[in-house]
Parts: C-alpha cells; sequence; structure tokens
C-alpha cells in the first residue's frame, strides 16, 4: 500500500491510508479447531473457532450447517478497567451488537449446505482494545474459521467447500478534516464521522456501518471513506492470505 | 415525489422510489411532553417524549442536558406472537442496537447546552410491525421530541434552542436486483440488501447501515439505495414539518 | 344506568354510579386472531389475543386447550414515566399480579375441552393509565378471546363452544365515605376502600379483591361496594355485546 | 367456637366453622426483634421481624417509618420439592402476590408517626405447607411484629404506639356445596370458591380475596363465606391475645 | 469427650476439644422422604432429603442415581437480617461454595448403582445461624440421607445399599494461639484460623479445608487442628447413629 | 528441584514432584497497573491488575486499602467449548468459589495500612486450560500486583509497603496411589484426591484445600500431599523472584 502525503500526521507516524501492523498468530490454542491472536497494532483480539457436530434445534434435519459469533472484551483490555458482563448478569449493547455483526459477517461467505449439519462457533475476546477490536474480530475471526473448516475437511466432515469466498474488515473515520484509515483509540474519540466496512475478498461490501459522531457528513465524505475502507480491506485480505499459507 | 416506472411492481403498487403512506398523530397520549403515532404503512409505532429536571449523574453539573431512546415491540406486533423480553428477563440483541441507533440518531441535532440540565428520554414501542420499524420509530421521535422541547420551552426550562436541526430515517433495499424505498415485510425479508438509512433535514447523513443478506453488494448498488435514501429523507422530513405545522 | 344524585360531584361530573365512558375498537391489529383497543375513558389498553396449535408440555396429549394472559404497562402511560420491566430485568410484583388475575378470569367461562389443544395466549398492553386498567383489560381481553374464538372456528380448528359465558370487571372505591363505580386515577389515590370485581355475564361473581387503602372497612360498606360493581359489570357486559355485534 | 354439624364431615373431622389447632411458638430466634412459630395444624410458617433504624431513601426525613414484608416457602415445604427461586432467579408471581398481600396488611394497622423513622421487616418463611400459608404468615406476622414494637419501645426508639390494632387472616371456601373454614390442602385443592379475608381486632375488613375455582359464585356464598370468615379471624385475634399474654 | 484443660477459658464454659450440645430431630416436616432439624448449639439447620425416581438428562439411562444439594440461608437467621438471594435475584458465591461442599460430600459415601436412577435432593436451610451452619449442614444432611434411603428400600426402588459409610463434618480454629473444636459465631469472627473437616464413618477424609483468617499458619498448628477435627467428627459419627438408632 | 523416582511414568515424563515448565510474562497488556501472561504447562492464564484511587463504599474514610479479584475462562480455553456465563446471564459456582479464593490469598499478604485508600483489582482470566488454572492463576496474580504495587510507588500513592510478602499455590493429588505435583488435565481427572494448597514465602499455610474424588484419604496421605506442595510452593517463589528481578 502507498502512502499519500497528509497535513496533519498522525501520532504514529503512520499515511492517512495505512494500515496498522497487522499480525495473524495461527493456532494460538491446543483445543480449538481454529485460533489466531489478531493484531491491529495493539489491538489484540483471540479469535477461537469451535467445531461441534450438530446445529441449533430450529434447523435440525435441514442438512444446513450453521456459525455464529460472540464478541467479548476483557475488564483490563482498556484504559480503564471496565466491569464484567458476567457479574453485572447482563450484556451490554455494544457487546450485542458486535457480536451480531461479527456472526453476520462471515455468514456471508458460508455456504450452509457444503457445512453440512455441522456448527462453527466463533469466540472474538478482545485481549487489549485500542480501537477497531469489532474489524480486527471480523479479520482474525475469518482465519480461525477457514482453520476449523480445514480441520472439519480432514475429518471428512464436510460435503463440499463450505467457504465462498473471503472476508475482512476495516474502520475508517474522518479526524480534524481528513479520511483515515484504521483508527487507534486516540483517533477513534476525535472522529466527526466513524464507519466500519466489511468486505469480501472480492471486493463486495458485506456491511457498511457508518456514524456521525459530531456534525452529519456529506456524500462526498462517505464516498472518500469508502475508497479507503475498499483499499484497507483489500491489504487485509492479501495478509489474511499470506497468513493462511495460500 | 414522483413515480418512476420499474419492471416488477410492487404487491402495494407503490413505486419504487415511493414511501408509504405516512401518518402523524400527534399528542396519543395526555401525559408525556412530546408524542406521536407515526404509520408507516402499517407499521405503527407510539413514539413518547418524557421530559424531566437533572441529567444522569455522570453528566451533574457539566451544565449539559441528555436525551436517550428505548424501543420495544409489543408482542403482538408481528405475525407470529413473540416472547416478551421482560418475561425473558432479558433484552436482546436487537432491540439493544435499534435502541442505540434511535438515541444516536437523535442526539445528532441535539445542543446539549441549549438544552439545559433537562433529559428527555424516548420511548418507541412498536404497535404493530410490518417492516421498516426502527426508520418509523426515528422519524417519529424527532416529532416527539420537538413536542417536547417546545413544552419545555413554554416552561422557560430552556437556555436557547436546543434543536440543531431534524432528523428522519427511512429504510432501502434490493428486491429482485432493483433498489426500493421504504420496504414492507414482505420486500425486506426477500431483500438482498438492506439499509437504513439517517438523514437530517439539511440532508446529511447520521446513520448509513447497509447490510448484504444474501451476496455482497456492489459499490453501484451501494450509490443507488444512498440516492433512493437521500429522496425518501427529505419526503419525510417534508411531513414532519407539515405536522408539526412549521 | 340511570344516575342517582350524590353530596359530592365527581370531577368529571358523572353520578357515582356511573362508568366512563368505554369504548371497543375491535381488529386494532393486523395480525393477532383477535384485538381491541379498550377505552374506559382515558385508561386505554390495547388487547391481542394470539391463537396457537399446540398447548404448553405439561398439557400435551390431554385433549384440553390453554388460555393465558401477560399484563404490561409502555413506561410512558403514567403521569410520571416509569422504567421498562425489561430494561430493569425483572417483572414487578404488581404486573405479576394483574397478569395472573385476568388469565383466571378468561379461564372462568373457557371449556378447555370445546377449545381442543389450542392456546389462546392474550397481551393487555396498557398504551395510557387513568385508573382500572386491571378492569379495563379483563373486559377488553374478552372481547379479544371472543374474535379469536371466532378465528379458531373458521378454521374448523375447534370442538365446540369453547366460550360458556362472558366476563367483565369494574372497580369500585369508597371516597370521602361515598361508594363509587369506576375510579379514575384522581379518585383512586384518595380511595378508603379500593375494589376489583369480576363478573360473569349472568351475574356471578369471579373475583373479588377489596383493599383498605387507609381504615378497614365495615360490612356494610362491603356490600354497598359489592352492588355498585355488579351494576356496573352488567352494563360492561351489555356494552361487550354490543360491539360484538351479537 | 361452637361446632355446627354438616352433612359431608371434613377429613380432620373439625366442624365446618372451627379452625385447624393454632400454636404461636414466640422468641423462636435469638437474633429477631420479634419472631413467632405459627402453626395452623401442619402449616407451619416462621415470622421473623427485624426491626432497624433507618428508612428507605424515598422516606427519608419524612419522620415516618415504614414495615414491609416478604413471604417464601422451602423447597422441602410442599408435598413435591418445589424450586428455589433463588436458583432459578427469578421471583414468582405468587410469591410476590403474598408479600404484597402481608405487608399491606400489616400496615393497616400501623401508625408510622408513632414508629418513627425505623423500619420493621417481616420475613414469613414457610417450613411446611398444608393449605392457608399466607393466611397463618399473615396471622404470625402480626405476633411478631408486636413483639418487634415491644423491643423497640424497650429501647426507647418510639414516639407512641404504633400499633392501632391487631390483624389475623384466615382462608374460607366452599366444599361439594358447604362453606368451610380454615382450609388444609385437601380441602383447598377441591373447593369451587377460595377466599382468603383480612380483619382487623375490632372486626374491619382489611383485604377480602375471594376466586372462583370452577363455577362463578353467587353472591348469597359470598355473604356465607364472609360470615364464617369474621368468626374465625375472630378466634385468631383471641389466641393472638392469649399467646403474646395480654 | 474428655474435656481438657485450656488458658482461656471459652465464653460457653466448653472445652477446647468439646462439641456445643449436638440435637437431631428427625421427621421434622410430613412431606420429606427424609428431614431432621440438627442443632449444634444455637446453630439450626434444617435437613430435607426429597427422593424422585430418575436422573438428570445428562445420566439417564447410565443405570446410576444421584445426589444433589443446596444451602440456603433465611434472611432473620443472622445477628443483622441479610437480604433474601431470591429477592436480589442471584445467588451469593458463599452460599454457592457451600451447597457443593455439602454435594460433594454426600457423593463420597454413595454407590450410585445401588441407588438405581433415583435422585435424592438434599436442602439444607439455616434456619438459625451462630457459626459451623455448613458442617451443622453437612452432618445433618447424612442423617435426612439416611431417612431418605429406608424410604426408597421401603418402597422397593433400590438396588443395594447405596450408602457405603457415612459422613460427619466439624469446624476447627486457632483462637489466641489455642486450637478449638466446633466455633460459635464469635470465636469464628475472633479465630485466625479456621477449617472445616469432613470425615467419613471409619476415619477418612473427604474434605479438608483450611484458611488463615490472618497470618499464615505453620504445619505444626495444621496437624493439631487435623487432630482435634477427627476427634470431634467421631463423636458426631456417633451421635448420628444414636439419632438414627442404629 | 531434584526429581524422584516412581514406579508409574507420568505422561509428560516429569518426576512426581516436579513441576510444568512455568513462564512468566509481565507487562502482557499496554494498560493495566500490572500484568503477566503466567503458564503451567499449557494453562495460560492472563493476570491483570488495575489500580484505582478509593475504596468500595462500606471501607471509605476506614485509611485502609483494599484488593479483590475476579477469575473467568474464556468459552474455548478448554477441550470442550463451554458456554459464556456473560451469556448465561449468571456466575457460575465454580467460578465464584475460585474468585473468592485468589482474592482470600493474596489478601494474605497485604498490609492495607499501607495500601492506603486505593484499590487493586485483579483479573485472571484463563485463556487455555490445562489443569491447575487456579493454583495458575495465584501464582501469576501475585507478580501482577506486585507490578501494580511498584506502580503505585513510583506515582507516590503509598504509605508504605503493602506487600508483606508473597504467596504462590500449586496443585496435588494421588494419581494410582502415587502422590503427584502440579496436574495437568490428564492426571486431575483421574486423581483420587485433589489438593491445592497456597502458600507463603516463609513457609506458611494460606489455604489448604482437599477433596476425596473417589475414596476418603488416610492422615498419611495427606501428609505426603502436604509435604509435596510445600515443596512445590517453595520453587514458585522462587521463580516469581526471579521474574520480578528481585
Amino acid at each position: 500500500m502507498t502512502s499519500t502525503t497528509s497535513p496533519a500526521p498522525r501520532e504514529d507516524g503512520r499515511a492517512d491510508d495505512e494500515l496498522r501492523p497487522i499480525r495473524f498468530t495461527r493456532h494460538w490454542l491446543d483445543h480449538a479447531a481454529g485460533s489466531v491472536l489478531v493484531e491491529f497494532g495493539k489491538t489484540r483480539v483471540l479469535c477461537a473457532a469451535s467445531a461441534s457436530e450438530g446445529v441449533p434445534r430450529w434447523r435440525k434435519g435441514s442438512g444446513l450447517g450453521w456459525v455464529t459469533a460472540e464478541y467479548a472484551m476483557l475488564p483490563a483490555a482498556t484504559n480503564t478497567r471496565s466491569d464484567r458482563e458476567s457479574v453485572k448478569g447482563r450484556i451490554g449493547g455494544r457487546t450485542h451488537e458486535i457480536s451480531r455483526l461479527i456472526g453476520r459477517s462471515l455468514r456471508a461467505i458460508v455456504d450452509y449446505k457444503a457445512l453440512g449439519e455441522n456448527t462453527i462457533q466463533i469466540d472474538c475476546d478482545v485481549l487489549q482494545a485500542d480501537g477497531g477490536t469489532r474489524t480486527a474480530a471480523i479479520t482474525g475471526a475469518y482465519v480461525a474459521l477457514a482453520d476449523a473448516v480445514a480441520h472439519l475437511r480432514a475429518q471428512g466432515a464436510l460435503k463440499g467447500e463450505p467457504l465462498t469466498g473471503s472476508v475482512a474488515a476495516v474502520s475508517v473515520g474522518i479526524i480534524d478534516g481528513v479520511p483515515r484509515l484504521d483508527l487507534p483509540y486516540v483517533e477513534d474519540v476525535r472522529a466527526d464521522t466513524d464507519m466500519n466496512v466489511v468486505m469480501t475478498g472480492d471486493g463486495g461490501f458485506v456491511e457498511v456501518q457508518g456514524t456521525a459522531e459530531g456534525a452529519a457528513f456529506a456524500r462526498a465524505e462517505l464516498d472518500a471513506l469508502l475508497d479507503l475502507a475498499a483499499g484497507g480491506c483489500a491489504e487485509l485480505i492479501r495478509l489474511q492470505r499470506e497468513a493462511l499459507g495460500s
């Protein structure tokens, strides 16, 4: 990815269209069918894919598989310790929202028939948070999912290729009027507009979620952010492929 | 709004860029500072704005007000009765997600300083659901909010004009390859891509949430949906103004 | 109903033994098997009856149907907004109590054998509260139930006539020493004694719940209240019949 | 209490208007300000009254005291073990209903001003259930309350006499057409009509809760039940006085 | 048990190696298969064993039985009233911990094959707490269990002798440097080290749980406590046998 | 630590009194005052110590600090995925029990006066579980706590040395009659007796928790296990010191 010049330099010295250092450490866990510790700079998410025979009751007998995801954050992941949701006895709205987003994103590239009546459960646990935890989670979850699928294939449990493509996600935002890629926490809190974009390996959009934090944003800004995100996702897809050695 | 021709006619006979019949019944409740029964076709949402002195503890002494929202659906609002979240003892992810969306959308046009240390709580209860409940809720919530603000002004409780603009929302989607505005339930379930767009009265974007239900969508499709949504929101803004008699 | 003279006139000008204006709007919802918006003055309750095949597990194979009810109040229904029970994560004692009362009242006039293994779930949601919400809910629930039964009959799902009668309810109370019928909120809070009476169409008692709010009440007062309630229920039964067009 | 003849003899040989053997064992606990193990035949309820300085936040500074009650049943109290509400994580409707009833009944004979800003919390735990647990609980709770008041008086914590009277409760019902007093479980399940009546020491009604279990009941039956209950409560009041040695 | 001399006399005059007065009142409940009110001085625990056919789902078809236990404390059992866990909506850590301990202790002497596919549920409810509630609960639970087993045997529901031994428990602690047996509350709060020991009738250890409340304890102290506990458990086993008349 | 010969070799080739490879990775997190990833073989626990000014309400104004701990396990940490406690809405008994154990263990070596009115919250999250997660958690928690204390000292927030010593923990058990140190999962499930021992740096016992999984254990076995644990804890204390570079 070529860096472009920008008037206000980023605190970490990156170009506006440059990703943070991305790292995938596969097989981080011994038990899970697939697992990866994904890092977007200081953001660190442990993605684990557990495969089990069978599907939820409402899907039994359909011949179709199921993929679902849960997102959570360790209490000490953030700057200021946050309370445990298990202790509070209820899951917060933000957690719910992100879990659902990850699940939808993955399901966009899954062929349930080929998966057969197997369930893959993805757990994305944020060990350290520095902005972009949901996009790191999606990007890592795909790698864990790919490993879990390979694991199921090795066991002869599949009826075809369940992955119809790959998926990655990145955040973009407008800081002081400048569109930027992959925001760390310090930029995220200052962003006027904040957008998370999930894309497939062949450049299709799976999710676009843009929010005006301050003033509403114009169509031209939206367009610039989408361009920036498309570039970032393409790079992430390349890095995923590299990590998976394919 | 001029209707355009479209190859596959909609079940309710509307043009692709045509809203369902929109109706605002203001002052539907006697107690709330502002209330409106908003209807987008058969979708019927009761929006109530309760105003109270003071703000949540974490905001005390700041001189700033607070606006928050809760969304819920009556059990019999949908085709098949759904269980009560109060009975289940927990709020579902979808409910959380929509409540947060409504709150963010309204806050985009609120000047907290002018509101002073007052809280406006918006309740959006879906009495009947036929697609687009969240967009109807946002659109109606603005009207209830405007009435609540007028109520506070009449009481001399404000420090200026707390509303910096207006806000409305509409759903758009691609059905059988055709972009359509304001989807009822029958279209919603068939949509390949589903998008909710929240816009201000002067045409800025507050929220853009697009989801590929089936295949990922291309940038051109995204652009077409945004165009359609902009038209729909402009019309809704006009109808809100009409309803508010301003 | 003839009005009687009374020393202290009621705020709304009614005679002591006069009901508030009663209104039933049937088929208020498109999906539910039966639905009615019932109004006792400003008290407005949406009663929806959902019919489904089958019965709870503990009743399966018995050949008997089941009727159950849930009562809830929208947050903005009351003078001062009340918190949502779904948000609090638990149902309050009052809600529990009233849900159970409605269920028992309806079950008093249901023949489970004739209903067959079908379940009718009644939801009574108070949209606006001005006293007597539980009695309005019971009175409206009967109408919704009757419509749901008609719906099941039209589908050929019944084994006979499941309704052995009709049921209605009214509140009575002693205000400043005077027994009064159908108390609105302003009277309710001032009542020394408060009683809710549920009766069948042929004048039998289903529930009698009297509570001394201040001093204990004498047998003579109890007798006067029962007389007043019997008159009110008879009138409500007449209005139900009228609404149902039978 | 003189026994009357009745066509169908009761299983335990009692006359229709005869109470079960009633026993109060005061000071059953060492810590509570007042405590009594009350027995209505095999029904055994431990009533404990805990006194503490201060009142709930919403009542602070009012100069008024507070009395509240909680009812619960041990899992093994009934014929078939019931699940613990603490394990289920929610309180059932019946428990809520009875707790509220006990609280209201006691508050009917309390002068809050004389109590001063003290709180008395009554716990009624059913150790063994054989019908009439709520009426035994109310009847015993009064004795525990009286002891707690004496305890507070000895401490010089009162501003007058907080008890304006005494209160007792009994169940009545119609079994095979015959009105009967103080129903044990075997009669309770067979009753056509079931009524709980709470009365003060000077013969006033505090609560009347009658329910038709089968067919609706006639006014004459209601009158007969009220007569029977009045006799039973008078006898219980006498026994309370005897137990309290006053 | 012979008493030994000790420098600092205990408040209740016991020797350091002397149990409080122990009392077992069997058949305290009419319904439960086995029940006992066990008293360790002022500590009073009602232990009820409910027997039911069948086992939890995960054990079905195994031919094995199941024994489980729940511990709870009445609100007024302690010096200062504690809140009800059912009202708080969650079970506290201490309750969980003790319930699990009781279950494990009993399971140590149960032969599941001989029990057959029957479940025995033990409920230990502390009616009054004065230290050592968990050890009293275990000791009493064994007696209730033995009675429940006898009950099942009388019904011909067993496949052999399910009890492979007996089990009892006692607390020990170091107070002012002196090891003491069976601590009441006043000693418990002052103990430097606190240990609960569960032993079988033939002198084996089932559970040893020692905790340094203040400074860590030395091996010699640990040894002294274990000696003391062994003596106490032996005496309790003798008393259990006596109570069971065997 | 010298290895001894043993008849049955361990699956991982260790001597019976040999620890698994122990690893402490300090400063694993950027935000927490202290953090360490501790590994006991494949068991991996992330311990984070968050320091904050102030203490819980019940301790305010006492001049004393507070140390507390929470333990949790990621869903994919175990062989078979376990459900999230946040999703279940309640914390399990085992989690509660271990959280309390960690807290007590740490508090045994803390001088609250020297800590001043500061709170240190320790989070122990098991990322991968292979037996001994609670002992690894305690051992790691001490290191994180030491780092957090150093952090507070650097800020000048302390009133002295809050750590009166160090603390470590290890599991021991009897497998096929042979006492063994530091059990991995495969040994843990086969153990007849299982014990967790927490000791201070100067060889005192903080907690001893022994459980007979199968048959009760004899005093001689208990003694052998305590010897083994003492050796293991001494070695862990040495490794902690090494890791802390002191």
